[in-house]
């Protein structure tokens, strides 16, 4: 995948530094970018395939293991589980036969942040 | 609008006690409830709007200040609206010839909740 696909919300420092939604009224490239993440967990099995990534003790997840848990074909399972990975939400690591899958936490603390609503921003 | 049209994330007391992603792997109903939720904000047009209304002092927007921001029409930005409203974001209040929109803060923070990774979870 080349590197303009990705959304690398989280993997830069300046994300972090950024206003929520509630802070000031978006921009239009940063809310085509976030809008893009958003469409990614717009859909029930992507939902179910993150959270089974990110709710993993040890932090990886075998491809190999993901697939059994739904009833959809493996080639839907792997395109639901690129369009994740193109928006910066995972990352995955082939090694041998598999594709192992772990979570870009710093890319699930940026979007929490950006849904923060004002009284919380006041808060932290 | 139909109280089963809306998805009342946040309006239940529940929804600060359940686990996030990162907890426990979602089951199918709650995935698809908030699949919902986030489709909603996979749009730069209505993440816009919702931050237009989000980060207004005051908490309200009267729907004749949203419109002129955008160049789309105005049919387009309330079918966007009533997007955002059907996923339990904003709540809207007619006004003699306006509709007066706000958003729902303990929703934001629902979502928000959500995302959270494991680490921040466990610091929390």
């Amino acid at each position: 995948m080349s590197k303009q696909e990705l959304v690398v919300l989280g993997q830069d420092a300046d994300d972090f530094c950024r206003p929520g939604l509630s802070a000031a009224p978006l921009g239009e490239d940063r809310a085509g970018e976030l809008a893009r993440v958003f469409k990614a967990l717009g859909d029930p099995v992507r939902l179910r395939l993150l959270s089974l990534i990110a709710s993993r003790q040890g932090g990886e997840v075998c491809v190999c293991e993901l697939t059994p848990a739904f009833e959809v074909s493996q080639p839907t399972i792997s395109h639901h589980l690129k369009l994740l990975r193109q928006a910066g939400l995972i990352d995955g690591e082939r090694r041998g036969t598999w594709v192992y899958y772990r979570v870009l936490p710093e890319a699930l603390e940026g979007l929490a942040a950006v849904l923060r609503p004002r009284a919380a921003e006041a808060e932290a």
